[in-house]
């Protein structure tokens, strides 16, 4: 897995769209860890812990007056304080970490859509995390229209980046893809339309490969 | 000068410890710099802003419980922010910004006394400026010894880092020089216990030649 860590843990990332079913998959995938005797640390991003829900309150506070790299920093900042307070300690007693976004997340959203470069997201936040990569990375892929259908259905209501131009989910989708092709070793893509129990089985058996 | 931007404002910044005299030398200056019709900004970091405070307050109210890297991230992004939406636009429109501490500030005070590297944090700086240097940068430079003994006698109560081992101070100031070294062009090193007078006049003779 070109671990670059060494600790007991798993650190598995959930990755994809609003509406792709993360949060489902992760419920799933925690009852059947639970079910083998593994600590589930569940956890996300941003806003993973104290600080990170204050940093969150600013940018979300000064909504558009927030020059684009102080918010990239912002993001990285909170991702530093909640990799060296939560996720790590968790690793290091051989927890399993499911977490829902990560560096995947920062470099397709703030990479794909706005002013600064994606290789400029990475680095960052690979110095904020020390290098934390995670064992395994699940992407729920889910093309535009079925994304937009889902959360049609479901009458939520569209937050910012939900409200942005459908090009902007393309072009995030697309990264994602990529990302996912550069690094087949750590990356399970799946077809987010498939059936919950289909997606769980095919999570727990990759996830049972590296236990 | 090796300018990286190009605007015709100056941007000059004041570095050296506490009790080294950057206030009043900055008051000075920018009396003098009226007095030729100049516009002139004074400013500070961290804090410049009003996002700036919100991130400061993050930084003090979490003391001791932010991890390192976190807390060099939210430095960041401050200034970031501070550099786009205020020291910029001033350039731009041709004033003289006269700031409090910059990134040599962040390379001597986070860079020798934590965790971090000093070309980590140098770097981290440039990238959340888009690589703006100061035209100036005069550094007041005073030994430990008499640096206490101002604080003392100003009754001042004595601040995190002022509170910090003497080792610490000089090795701020050993940095601090070997900044100004690596880049006499940018640097005016002064000796601050001359007179305020004194000193005046020396930056007033430097800064003359530069507007």
């Amino acid at each position: 897995m070109g671990r670059t860590d060494s600790y007991p843990g798993l650190f598995i990332t959930l990755e994809g769209g609003d509406g792709s079913g993360k949060s489902t998959q992760a419920a799933e995938l925690e009852t059947w860890l639970r079910e083998q005797g593994r600590e589930v640390v569940r956890t996300r991003e941003p806003g993973g812990t104290e600080v990170g829900v204050e940093i969150r309150e600013i940018v979300l506070h000064h909504r558009g007056d927030i020059a684009p790299r102080a918010e990239a920093l912002l993001y990285a900042a909170d991702r530093a304080h909640h990799i060296a307070s939560k996720v790590r300690p968790a690793l290091e007693r051989g927890a399993v970490v499911l977490q829902d976004r990560y560096i995947d997340s920062s470099v397709a959203y703030q990479g794909a859509g706005r002013d600064l470069g994606m290789d400029e997201i990475r680095d960052l936040s690979m110095w904020a995390t020390g290098g934390l990569m995670p064992d395994l990375t699940v992407l729920l892929d889910l093309d535009e229209d079925a994304a937009r259908l889902r959360l049609d259905s479901a009458r939520t209501r569209f937050d910012r980046l939900e409200a942005e131009a459908s090009s902007f989910h393309r072009r995030v989708r697309q990264v994602y893809l990529e990302l996912a092709q550069a690094e087949p070793g750590r990356f399970l893509v799946l077809d987010a339309t498939d059936a919950v129990a289909t997606l769980a089985e095919s999570i727990r058996s990759r996830v049972a490969a590296l236990l």
